[in-house]
């Protein structure tokens, strides 16, 4: 089934080059292409390649066909802003203050955002002679001197936070403002470079537009190697869809958001097949934390994970993730081992040439060897942060919880465990089966490397503290 | 993407018959070969392909790739003889007398069976010149009256019940007995025909040894049409796996012995493809009912499904299943519509020829279009009994549960529910939002279905509650 497999990987490329123009001879050499789609609060179980029954995802089933699945890669927080301020940086948002006990992300009256002294991917891969973009969600500060245009992106196209913020005055209250997606109690802006361009922005069509313009980069960029971020505003709530993609999906207006994503995911890998690049281009699909679960079917499901947004649960922070590069990662493999959104930031700068900075802690890996020769994992380890807390800590197999708390509805408060509680997540992923009992030493492992990992934190200001008009 | 499919459905198929001779030029009109593989107690969750995150299931998912995976298919009861039952009859279990709210399945002192009336597929097929074999777990009755050598298949070859019955008197209590696999503290026959060659049978070997006997049997009848029935006894606790395959799953023990069927499907769909008879043989894997999950990392996993064996929640009844037909299903598909192993009844008899029994209801319906051709699934209800009691009913996405009741652990008493708990299931899987105050018209409908189904049903003595000697 292995030669298969191979036949099967090489068939599928040469299918895909059909009529396609061949890449520049160079193209071997060259450092590649990277593209990061990131999904907003995409549950783990969300995708028909990650067994959801009804969810059809035939764009996202053939990029795994074609690549890799990997089913152990996880985000670095359970919540928007420190997740995506830890995938630019490739640093735990606790490094950069993109993190804080009262206020989980930034909001419009926020007066901080990602430090000037953090250096993003876009910064390093600019360095390197790409072309950068950024198409989407930003969340890492609003104010000018915040903007993606300001941490090394040639260009930005978006909503700079979340798609549910500057609610009007005259929305229902609570969730009934969400119901209804004709209408725009949510008034986001959508801007181009440091300008707003429309306000509310039109979210009906937030999607489509996006992919537009990401097709656009790919195409005007064939030539140079190129960085393109494409983080979604959706699927977080309230929901939008493009009309011609309206009561189309089995699950409903969930099913019908992630089939427009999937759409836009299958856009831009045939942009990339079409124009012969697909050698020299690595596309990566992941989701920013778990899924909302508190606003039901509006919120997306983790599959077998426990718990979802908000929380250290795996459901909050393990996201389904596709890692895609014909010619150079095996098609249609599961990887199980380690990955984090933190390992994108390491990955990327190793492909590129760029050097890791050495003056600051690093917490990413370069994953590229596990992805392309199926290497195991150079992670060992995972750190579930909630705000600046250190709530549980994974290695290899082994998870500790020293605290639970749960998110947005029912019991909030935190619940501290001594010992802690101790699941084995390759056997049990949905954390039912607590063993600690039967484990001491792990747990004393896992206590140890927990308290070796925080005497490398050093206590910076809390960015998503700061009042506005700083 | 789709016209990519096609390509790959093509080339897979053409990969696959290298080297192998060509099917007899016949073949096409000829009733097609039917393989039907069951697993035991493998809950919706448990296959890479429908979302596990460390079991390694390579050739179960290559057979998904190259044919449909069906996400919503339903055994037709929650534990193993009603449900075997079921798939050999076409026929809900109140029908055959094969359920009872005493005893929830044939036990070693049981005197009841599959009655002689009942007419299973192997002699509906037998009758259309089909060689038929039945290598595994049969569990519908293990007096020689009862066998499956009675019920239309030429060969018999297997454990004639449940893994864990015929406890030794040294066993040791309650679940310790279940812990190691190198002691056969279970003293179940293994028989060929109707004679016992092995007692205890060694089950380290057990699904080597039906693999090879079912290989022996495709070979065999290459020319001739074939049914062959293949219901492995594991992954039902006690677990065992072969020596080759111990330790090796991210997912312990469990996962090896899933690893290992996964073997056995990759042995059984390699030899129907070396023989060149892939484009004349369905195949068929699903599961007898959903995971045991009071044995925790011993039993398996139902994935976003709610509970598990023993229930009618989702958990219980829905299965991982996978059709697999080149040629004749297209490959790489996701097919959501309603189905159940009432309807591999149906279609098996249809695909050989057979005319449906017209003296007695019939269960199942006929999805060769639906397979096939994409058709909308004829079905459009699913009963969800426990013993004589029907529990639930679901009708297109909505399930209306007027009794809900746990198993083996925790409370295990009914809880009638008035209104019944209603959950439109394609939005949400997991069974989580009761809907039901939203909804009255709905529950009306159900409620009426659930009326009309009742009316057809005549009472019949069971025959799980028949005294040993009879």
């Amino acid at each position: 089934m292995r030669f298969l497999s191979l036949i099967l990987a090489y068939l599928l490329t040469s299918a895909a080059t059909v009529g396609a123009q061949p890449a520049p001879a160079t193209a071997a050499d060259a450092p590649p292409n990277i593209i990061v789609i990131f999904a907003d609060d995409l549950g783990y179980g969300d995708l028909g390649c990650f067994g959801h029954p009804t969810i059809r995802t035939p764009h996202l089933d053939q990029m795994a066909a074609e690549g890799v699945r990997l089913t152990q890669f996880y985000s670095a927080s359970s919540v928007c802003t420190p997740s995506r301020a830890a995938l630019m940086t490739g640093r735990l948002p606790i490094r950069s203050g993109m993190c804080s006990d009262r206020r989980r992300v930034l909001f419009p009256n926020s007066g901080g955002g990602l430090p000037a002294d953090e250096l993003t991917i876009a910064e390093a891969l600019r360095e390197q002679g790409y072309a950068t973009a950024c198409i989407g969600k930003w969340h890492l500060g609003h104010l000018p001197q915040f903007l993606p245009t300001r941490h090394g992106f040639d260009l930005y196209f978006g909503i700079p936070y979340s798609n549910d913020m500057d609610r009007a005055s005259d929305a229902p209250a609570g969730r009934a403002a969400f119901q209804n997606p004709q209408t725009p109690f949510f008034q986001v802006p959508l801007m181009r470079g440091e300008e707003i361009i429309e306000r509310p922005a039109d979210q009906t069509t937030i999607t489509r537009r996006y992919t537009e313009q990401a097709v656009a980069f790919i195409r005007e960029h064939r030539e140079q190697p190129f960085f393109l971020y494409l983080p979604h505003n959706l699927p977080h709530v309230p929901l939008f869809r493009s009309p011609e993609f309206a009561e189309r999906s089995p699950r409903g207006l969930y099913g019908d958001v992630i089939e427009e994503i999937d759409w836009s995911v299958g856009q831009v890998l045939s942009t990339v097949k079409e124009l012969g690049i697909q050698e020299r281009t690595l596309v990566w699909f992941t989701s920013d934390n778990g899924p909302w679960l508190s606003f039901e079917s509006h919120g997306g499901s983790a599959g077998v994970l426990r718990e979802g947004k908000g929380m250290t649960w795996e459901g909050g922070m393990r996201v389904p993730t596709i890692a895609w590069w014909p010619g150079q990662i095996p098609a249609g493999q599961t990887q199980p081992g380690l990955g984090s959104t933190l390992d994108i930031y390491a990955t990327s700068l190793t492909l590129a040439g760029a050097d890791l900075p050495s003056n600051r802690p690093i917490d990413g890996f370069d994953l590229t060897e596990m992805l392309t020769a199926q290497q195991p994992s150079p992670r060992d380890v995972v750190h579930y942060y909630r705000g600046t807390r250190l709530m549980a800590i994974r290695k290899g197999p082994w998870k500790a919880h020293f605290i639970t708390q749960g998110a947005y509805v029912g019991d909030t408060q935190p619940h501290e465990h001594d010992p802690p509680l101790l699941f084995q997540l390759e056997h049990d992923p949905g954390e039912k089966w607590n063993i600690a009992a039967q484990h001491p030493e792990v747990i004393a492992a896992l206590q140890a490397a927990a308290q070796e990992h925080l005497q490398t934190v050093e206590p910076v200001p809390s960015q998503l503290e700061l009042p506005a008009g700083r």
